[in-house]
């Protein structure tokens, strides 16, 4: 499906680790004053002052979490840095630096790594973080790609899952679902393909939903808006693994319930238009979906008038006692229990 | 070869992924102030106050850096992390935490991963670093392991490859090649095994080399030593990849030259006889053997009444100027150009 515009194929095998290392990463530059030394030691220097650091990592796997058939190197590049910033941002922090660790197998060419990188370069730019370190190896079959991300906050402003408060209200950023929509249409066009590769499949319906699966953005600009309002979630996490998942997570953390009312979730009408199309249940995608990347919240209801009406926040239920259990409130007024589905990475084998 | 001692097979998909990480980490405690929270959110929280900080991260392949038919998984989480801790050690830098993410097919049951996190723990502890985070994932085919270590240092402590001068001591710690002289051993136990399953090899003659290989230490002990003995190395690296490669690295980071002398290496005795049985010159493997995870410095001359006499320290040759190249001064006292051939993840592949 995608088409190769880049006929030229550079054996990997020519450059050697360091020779790939340096090739690969020689237009990263330093942008913060916290790295101190970058790529080219046995570690990153970094200074963080009187700020609090913040770590997470994660390993995306060839035929596990992308298929490249349908998902652009640079792209990758891109939203394995993402899924990394986003969760830095969920802490309430500022993501600083990133390490990039890669394993392929030769039969990717170096131009492959080329756009891999640029991906995680431009990823870097826009998301104003410095490439610090990593690892260049070889995989015996497939493309691994473990990214580590550091952040920094002040101690007050750090938020964790665990800190939600009965009557807080539960804030969603942006829509959700779209991400998982765009992967059912890809998946659809990628069957077709194999039947027929002469197919030119008009996708232009679907761009929004498409774009949110290869192209997620993460969501800097909330934490940065959270501070403008003046406004402390009392809990934070990103939506990687689906909207009944992670708000499980925060009652969990939290010791506390939840009501969440199914009419206020919130989609893009490409998702609900899709959905049919597809004939699942819009509610099912937005609460087992994953991969949006927007961040769910609980804040005070003190905080309520400061958040009201902007358009990037939805309020979708509140906490509630944790006896009362995790509840979504349907169309039809009933109150059903939330089940965590997820999106289970260990049964997604391939 | 190895016996599987533990008969019961608990699939991975019965527990998911957040019940697979709970479990697995369920009996990592917190050993550092620095660690604020770990496991269970987004992202850890660390706080290291007025030091600086140093990252790096590994990448490690089943068949590219390991071989699960001689290589106990207990021994694969230890070394996992001793080979990340190493390169903070390298910076003269104390290793305060490490994130661990694995991927995993569904070949291997729990109970291989209780033994992986079972050494992961063990190196934890006699290194008395924190797990903070990590991710757990399937993978299509093999295992993966991508660690994270994280130290600390007072800014006037940190080392950096580049700052070896004209005339300082080169030295290396530990002995060298034994590693690479353990693989070699084992290589050929997984030979005659494929032959005779039966054949019970005595590998009495070969302990110290082959432990060198499956389960390495990483010389945190040589950070403090010198710390106590009032020494800062002017520059450092461990070596993961040989020693020709390693003092490279610092030639060319710190813009010197050096010479080093053949029959000042340091190799156990172990590691001659071993090279005798094989036929392969002794030299040869201790400058491209790789895996020792022994720490190579450059020293002021000033400091070397301070040194003089440690068993832990062996002055190997010295800095020179950058166009006097980099040379090995042979038995024979012949100078010949140091090649570094080192360990090539890129052509390693199976």
């Amino acid at each position: 499906m995608i088409e190769d515009k880049n006929p030229q194929r550079t054996s990997l095998e020519h450059l050697g680790e360091f020779g790939l290392i340096e090739h690969l990463t020689k237009n990263f530059d330093v942008k913060h004053s916290s790295t101190v030394t970058s790529i080219g030691d046995d570690a990153a220097v970094l200074d963080h002052k009187s700020k609090q650091i913040l770590v997470t990592t994660d390993l995306l796997v060839e035929h596990v979490h992308f298929d490249l058939s349908y998902m652009p190197l640079k792209h990758l590049g891109y939203k394995a840095v993402i899924v990394n910033l986003s969760d830095v941002y969920a802490m309430n922090a500022n993501a600083t630096q990133i390490t990039v660790s890669i394993a392929v197998s030769n039969r990717f060419p170096l131009e492959a790594l080329e756009d891999l990188y640029a991906g995680i370069e431009t990823a870097a730019k826009v998301y104003n973080v410095d490439v610090v370190g990593g690892d260049t190896t070889s995989s015996n079959k497939g493309l691994i790609i473990s990214v580590t991300a550091i952040g920094e906050a002040d101690e007050s402003d750090v938020v964790l899952r665990s800190g939600a408060q009965v009557n807080d209200l539960v804030i969603v950023t942006g829509d959700i679902g779209a991400a998982y929509m765009g992967l059912q249409v890809l998946e659809r066009e990628k069957e077709v393909f194999k039947v027929n590769p002469q197919s030119q499949p008009d996708l232009s319906m679907y761009t929004y939903i498409i774009e949110r699966q290869l192209k997620p953005e993460a969501r800097k600009d909330i934490v940065e808006l959270l501070k403008a309002l003046d406004v402390k979630p009392t809990a934070m996490i990103d939506i990687s693994d689906g909207l009944s998942s992670e708000i499980m997570h925060i009652c969990k953390q939290s010791d506390v319930g939840v009501e969440l009312y199914e009419t206020k979730i919130p989609l893009d009408p490409q998702v609900i238009s899709t959905c049919e199309e597809f004939d699942i249940d819009s509610t099912t995608i937005a609460l087992n979906g994953g991969e949006d990347y927007e961040l769910l919240m609980t804040i005070s209801q003190d905080d309520y008038s400061k958040i009201k009406g902007n358009p990037n926040l939805t309020v979708i239920g509140y906490i509630t006692e944790k006896d009362r259990g995790n509840l979504l409130i349907t169309r039809g007024e009933q109150a059903i229990p939330i089940i965590a589905k997820g999106w289970n990475a260990m049964k997604n084998e391939a």
